[in-house]
């Protein structure tokens, strides 16, 4: 295990709990202590943890580290099976998976969502890509709830990033939304039970949108533009006279307007899907 | 009942289906038939309809259309209830308010959430505010599942303008989302589906977030904002890569930067709040 902060120690812990014979490495020796209290082998070096084992696992902060480690690898990873759970992109999967196999190594890549104490349970998410995944799902399925995303070894960041992208979309929203609430003397704990309350009613329609852009028929989900739209001046003035930023309103506002425009006021809000760059 | 579009149709459908005697009024005096046909009356002009009733509900496009026809009524609406059931802003309804009490009518603001279809079901969403309400809840009540916002004729339209707000920067962000994967090449319907799974996990999450608002302590949710802003990066340079936008990832990263540079890089995402305008 290469990379002992939060996530790394926590799946440190994870396969020490399942018996397995660990050997971890982390650049600030400190942290491997605890580790090695619980039974770990802690090595000097990222190369000697390597050679330790069949199987490497690395969570590290970024793809910085990431690279910074690799090359101080290098051939030594020959014959490994490279498992890379840190956060990042398609582009830097595949990228780390050519840098792999180009040294006889073969090459996972994994994104975490859920905090490192959810590790070793199912509320802990693991996304894995890559076709050296099969031959590991047993061990790497002791971290959580896996899925597979495909042989394509940046799949699995790119479903990542689009679940973390939708997570900060909807929790700055929030943040400004909770500015409006706080601004007009709301109670915003209130609000959010609500809010949240109100969110499962969201699910049949994410998948309806994505079914009438696929379809390229958008029948009138939350009624025609022609009445959305009506009420896209009220929400943008409303923000204003509380000196609340409006982006997404706006946004929203000039797409609406332009499908008007083109004759489709009777189709829903996903028909604004055809005028995305 | 005074305007009989798609809602306005619903809600005398639901009075009718109850057995209240019902006098509609339309501007465009077609829309009317289907109703006279199902048991109303049809009055020629909104003020003949007014003076039939106790209670004047009004379901039309904007605040511009409600403004015509309250101008058009004046001095009629001495002495009636009227339930202003038209999308809009917190300064309209309190407007409005205004005017009824200075011609000796009482005013109720209601805002709809939920296609016209479900009226008269619990999945048709009515929020209510002002000092009118109770005396009318029971027959309010057959519209839908109601909610009271309190005396202050705006409170209901502050819940709906931040909720559908919340559902705009959801859908908007979703829609980029989705452009995103098709750029990929993923299945986007699939995606979809995921993403609508995983919308329950933020239920909890919100309050949280709203919790450590108010407290104005900020423990780590998602992770410390140091892990978190070491992703932003990532975000914003795959979503450049394949053209799409990345106004809130940016805007995300910056707040970031900034409360990191203020040494409070060990607090969650909540903390951003502190920096919002
Ligand atoms: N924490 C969460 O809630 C969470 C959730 C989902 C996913 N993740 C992902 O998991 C990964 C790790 O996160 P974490 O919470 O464990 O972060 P962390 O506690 O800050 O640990 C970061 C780790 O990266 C190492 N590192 C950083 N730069 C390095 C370099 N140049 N060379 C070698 N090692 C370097 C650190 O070593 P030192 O100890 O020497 O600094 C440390 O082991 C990230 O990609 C994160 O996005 C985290
Ligand atoms: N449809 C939905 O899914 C939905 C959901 C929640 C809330 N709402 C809200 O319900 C309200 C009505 O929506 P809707 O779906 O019924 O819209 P709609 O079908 O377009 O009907 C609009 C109504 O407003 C009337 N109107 C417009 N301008 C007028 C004017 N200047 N003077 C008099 N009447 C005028 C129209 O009369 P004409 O027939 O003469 O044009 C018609 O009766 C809106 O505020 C909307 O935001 C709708």
């Amino acid at each position: 295990m290469l990379g002992l902060g939060e996530m790394g120690s926590a799946i440190a812990r994870a396969f020490l709990a399942h018996g397995y014979r660990t050997t971890v490495w982390n650049r600030t020796a400190s942290k491997a202590v605890p580790l090695a209290e619980a039974g770990a082998v802690a090595a000097p070096t990222a190369a000697e943890a390597v050679a330790a084992s069949p199987l490497v696992v690395m969570c590290l902060l970024d793809g910085a580290a990431v690279d910074e480690v690799l090359s101080a690898l290098g051939d030594t990873v020959e014959g490994k099976v490279l498992v890379n759970l840190t956060s990042g992109s398609p582009a830097q999967a595949r990228a780390n998976e050519r840098w792999a196999n180009e040294r006889g190594a073969r090459y996972i890549d994994g994104k975490i969502m859920g905090d490192p104490p959810y590790v070793g349970t199912p509320n802990a998410r693991f996304l894995f890509s890559g076709t050296a995944f099969e031959a590991h799902e047993e061990t790497l399925s002791l971290l959580g709830s896996v899925s597979y995303h495909g042989e394509d070894a940046g799949a699995a960041a790119v479903e990542f990033l689009a679940q973390v992208a939708m997570g900060y979309e909807l929790l700055l929203g929030f943040l400004h939304t909770l500015k409006v609430m706080r601004s007009e003397g709301a109670d915003i704990i209130g609000f959010a039970d609500r809010f949240a309350a109100s969110l499962t009613a969201y699910q049949p329609l994410l998948t309806s949108i994505a079914k009438a852009i696929e379809s390229r028929e958008y029948p009138p989900d939350l009624g025609p533009l022609d009445v959305q739209a009506a009420l896209m001046d009220d929400l943008i003035s409303h923000r204003e006279s509380l000196g609340v930023e409006a982006v997404r309103m706006r946004e929203t506002r000039q797409l609406m307007e332009r499908r008007i425009a083109d004759g489709h006021g009777g189709q829903g809000f996903s028909s604004l899907f055809e005028l995305l760059g």
